[in-house]
């Protein structure tokens, strides 16, 4: 069964703050508690629960540990999903620092940069890669997520370089707009847009 | 005139393109090549730029210096809107750094964070802040978006304490999702859901 993404995004965010729960003593939760940590519809939380098989105990709640396995059984992949990240500047390890403080089932295996000084080095314990060698490693490590912190001029050819390397899903952050097959799961954070954009409606309040 | 959200984002966009042809002697592109280059429909193209009042020259396509200014009138404040950034870590620097690189009507003012080795020091000639300090600065500078990027834990109460100095719009990077007024625009980016997300899907091709 594929789930709806909304649902999945949801899946997410529950797993993440059950994860704090996993240390008490006698980790329940009530459907009602997770919704209003997560702001949320309490009805749409036993729904979301419900639909991955889970429906709770009517006086206790939700068993934490439970309920964070069958969320893994259904988002994760029985393997790690391997990412690489493309441009080891401030953006890019900004965003490895932060996907390897996580616990999540995305393990980052490589950064690539031109920086002849970063190249060779380590960041969060990852090795940094000449981009030229990004086709190379994609396919030995078999990474399928690809994040590109690049400058913008360079987002489109690095955008080429990992879709003929075999890479399933692509996140950009640059401002450029790419234009790719179907086939590729591609999200897109555009920064300055989003910005002017909150700006022009800041303005016309 | 109230523009709908997709074209102010198509405006940002075709801004951007068209700064890189200002110095050229004879600046003039056709909606069919300013299209291509944002891989977007030449008619969607033609059809926004009416919307603000430009309909070109059949001959010579538009030229690119008046559709800059027209397009400058129509998104960008009279005033220069001021930023705020909270959060001086490797993301927040990005966001700085890459803000301050890119011409827009957006200006960073402040920078605050609680680390005191970066309090009291400048940023891309940005002074960081003590971040006890968010209010005070936000209300002097009259700050109307603050950009959120600390740690998840601190997520909701940067948010009151910008809420309260009366930013008007906030760009939330943290993985808590914020319950805010209506009045207050908001944007949130959730890199860790938005990957947990690509990789179900990427998994369930």
């Amino acid at each position: 069964m594929k789930l709806p993404k909304r649902t999945i995004q949801r899946l997410s965010r529950y797993r993440r703050l059950l994860y704090k729960y996993r240390y008490m003593s006698e980790p329940y939760i009530y459907s009602h508690d997770l919704a209003r940590l997560l702001y949320l519809n309490p009805v749409q939380v036993r729904r979301d629960l419900m639909l991955i098989g889970s429906s709770g105990n009517h006086r206790k709640g939700y068993n934490v540990n439970e309920l964070n396995d069958l969320i893994g059984e259904t988002i994760d992949s029985l393997e790690v999903q391997k990412v690489g990240i493309v441009g080891a500047g401030r953006l890019g390890q900004a965003i490895l620092n932060y996907l390897t403080e996580e616990e999540t089932n995305l393990k980052v295996v490589a950064v690539f940069d031109i920086d002849s000084q970063k190249i060779g080095s380590k960041f969060c314990e990852i090795e940094c890669h000449d981009i030229s060698k990004v086709s190379q490693i994609v396919l030995e490590q078999n990474i399928s997520i690809g994040i590109i912190a690049v400058p913008s001029e360079f987002a489109t050819s690095i955008a080429d370089i990992l879709l003929n390397s075999g890479v399933e899903g692509i996140l950009n952050f640059t401002n450029v707009h790419l234009d790719l097959p179907k086939s590729i799961y591609l999200k897109e954070f555009d920064i300055i847009t989003t910005l002017e954009e909150m700006a022009y409606f800041v303005k016309n309040k």
